[in-house]
């Protein structure tokens, strides 16, 4: 379990510096070997002064030099594993980078899985395992919101919750098997009717747990925006017109066909991805049909949708009824939308028509002069902001989603059995699963598979 | 001159961890305005101990954390720059790395710009010129060739060689100092004789350095090898038998036109970027002109050409006329030629004719079934090892190689002075200017414009 691991911590491209970590049993030996001091000299490590720093040479058996570095040592129990970890700074050069690798790998260290520095902070008590998870969401975060998720489940935010949570139902589990200790005895210890009221308290965390995930993982990896409406309506003018404005495009992401492009930009530390879809109608051609396709799916990943008129074309009842007829093809439940009356222009339009815009809520914007672009961006901030607001802590883990989930679920069930007076032994059981799922979150449950599932998606040297 | 500064030192993209440096007069006030330890408090950074590591919190000013990190400090003037530096490890994200960059310069550190930090190490006298420029190559090095020659830089090999020389010039400037001190009695302290021996030797010297350039810059950047022939003489055959026998391909170059693709593979620790040309013939057709004349550069600059010969279209006087018509067109002067006999099939063949390729020591070969590439690869090999040997030390930058060449030009000038009798005084003059530019390789010699040209192709961070 505690052979001597070692990787690459940084890219593999030329920079200024590159570090290389290594952690186990052998750390300090191998060290000892591949290590010179600037005077050539090799150094007896010892575990006086932590963390210990030394500049000197990487050398191989000839003696060749392969760079001058900086190694910092951080002894056991001391570090990010819980091993003796040693860290080497050298020049950021790839050639140098596998040199040194190799050089580690000869003297008895072998090269680390992805996340195996994690995994081993995980075993060894270090980090439990939604904080390990939130490292990987750190390095990966692209907006301050991201990051600032990351950082509070670092800190363990999530962690606190599902402790409440873990303790309320051991209370309650407890109390049950109070009853099964004495059960020759047929005494009901826990009132049926309290025990429905506290396990209903704990479902409502639950569920909005997991409900908060569709907001928590929006906000790590970019809350979707589709830009619906008929074709020429000005979608493609706006879509441009909400990125120029902004200049802070993340990234462009190539659209998977001709008729769906996306685009990353972060509004006030909230990163979103816009997608332009094809406009969304009944079609016989198999190619235009495909767009539509790939525009629903966008619809129904977005929990916001711009939804773009051409006030010159249609009326605002019609624009009414034409999003009811979208909602007939593909669901708009639950989403919010923002309609925008594009091509607003007060001269030509009637009073009444004018009335109708505002009356359904929609934004008046000219797209192609970047007219009502703060107000669209305004309020989808509105909206995003509410959700942040109804939730102090969110889900932001697809892994500990499903885990909540399935922990809900078999709260339901132990609800449901209550309810049908089944025996206390099937309700303790309904509620241990409840907390075997909550405990795969945070690690207090594992399987190897588990582990090599989570730690084999983050990056190497992690 | 010692504001603080403050760069990236590894690239921006995710991993596991990504390193922050500054350097300047500020760097102690400003790591205890934004650097927390793990209880939470601000520490009073004395320099008691060097170098200094600290694990805690990157904090803003409204305690927001933005990553834990490791701080190492580095106190002045031990360190990289001889100022004081601090080196901030945080979590590899961009993001991260871009918020800890802000906060800095919040705090009074402004954004290095790219090999700054080198610059003040240089003009702090950490390091001589051709030193910092070694680090630069070190970190581009792809071949342990390349490797090895920066290695030899930064320790001071180059420098070593200079040395000499410069002790030399500056003996032989003395002498003819001492003549222009006591010029009224018009004394000839040095032999005229003697004195032209000693700068003969100094120019041989300076010469060999000039001259293994072509080599140095090969090692470095990889070594050009074009093949040619005629049109279906099998180059492409070949260059792919020769890249696929050994899969170590470091990279693909786009060519710069349908006709010239370049390949880089490394063997034996050197670099090669083989180059497959179009035929060399005479060609009306504008499109093939130009691939034609694509074809002549690489021939031009490349130290070994590989000539193919279809064994079945040609004899082995024909090939050689061949050659001597292609020289004609574009100079092989100097450059190392292996002739391949392709598609060689002893049984086709004459026995006059097997003689005749043997005769002009054409390497038997049939690309297509890759009989013959070993042999390919071993001649390629011994040619580049006859340069390895014959110069202990190789100039390898562009910038070294045109000084040096300026202080021959001088020098070459001093001796056509001294044989012209000119007057002591100009013969002194040329060897200070000789000086001069050997000064301008090591740095004793600069100017902003020189400095700013070197270090602005450096890195950041660097």
């Amino acid at each position: 379990m505690k052979d001597t691991i070692c990787a690459p911590a940084t890219p593999a491209s030329p920079s200024a510096i590159g570090v290389i970590r290594m952690s186990g049993d052998k750390v300090l030996e191998i060290t000892k070997e591949v290590f010179r001091l600037l005077n050539g000299k090799k150094e007896d490590i010892k575990h006086a002064i932590h963390p210990k720093v030394r500049v000197g040479y990487i050398m191989d058996r000839n003696k060749k030099i392969i760079d001058q570095v900086v190694c910092t040592i951080f002894f056991a129990p001391r570090s990010y594993t819980g091993e003796d970890i040693v860290e080497i700074s050298h020049h950021g050069s790839p050639f140098v980078q596998q040199q040194i690798l190799q050089l580690l790998i000869e003297n008895g260290a072998r090269l680390a899985k992805n996340g195996e520095f994690s995994q081993r902070a995980f075993l060894n008590g270090k980090m439990n395992l939604s904080q390990t998870e939130a490292v990987a969401d750190l390095i990966q975060s692209r907006s301050a919101i991201a990051h600032e998720l990351a950082i509070q489940q670092i800190k363990g935010g999530y962690q606190k919750t599902l402790s409440i949570l873990r303790k309320d139902l051991l209370d309650f589990l407890s109390l049950l098997e109070i009853e099964l200790d004495f059960s020759e005895e047929d005494l009901e210890f826990a009132q049926r009717e309290k025990l429905l009221e506290s396990i209903e308290k704990i479902d409502t965390t639950i569920s909005k747990l997991v409900n908060s995930f569709s907001a928590g993982n929006a906000f790590k990896n970019g809350i979707p925006i589709a830009i619906i409406g008929k074709p020429n309506a000005g979608k493609s003018t706006l879509f441009n017109a909400i990125l120029n404005d902004e200049r802070a495009i993340v990234s462009t992401i190539a659209g998977t066909t001709r008729d769906t492009i996306e685009e990353s930009l972060t509004l006030h530390g909230i990163e979103f991805r816009f997608i332009d879809t094809a406009g969304v109608r009944k079609s016989s051609d198999p190619i235009e049909a495909e767009g539509i396709r790939r525009s629903f799916k966008s619809i129904e990943e977005s929990n916001i949708i711009i939804y773009v008129v051409d006030v010159n074309e249609m009326l605002p009842s019609e624009a009414q009824f034409d999003l009811i007829e979208i909602d007939k093809q593909i669901s708009l439940e639950g989403k919010k939308i923002v309609i925008v009356a594009n091509k607003f222009n007060e001269e030509d339009l009637l009073e009444k028509e004018i009335m109708g815009w505002n009356e359904i809520g929609a934004v008046k914007a000219v797209a192609k002069e970047r007219i009502g672009i703060d107000e669209i961006i305004e309020r989808i901030i509105k909206i995003v902001a509410i959700d942040l607001v109804n939730n102090d802590v969110l889900t932001t883990n697809a892994r500990h989603w499903e885990a909540m989930k399935k922990a809900g679920e078999a709260l339901k069930t132990a609800k449901e059995n209550i309810r049908n007076q089944m025996p206390t032994d099937i309700i303790a059981s309904d509620i241990r699963e409840s907390l075997h799922y909550l405990g795969e979150i945070t690690g207090e449950v594992t399987t190897d598979e588990l582990l090599s599932n989570i730690f084999s998606k983050f990056c190497i040297g992690k």
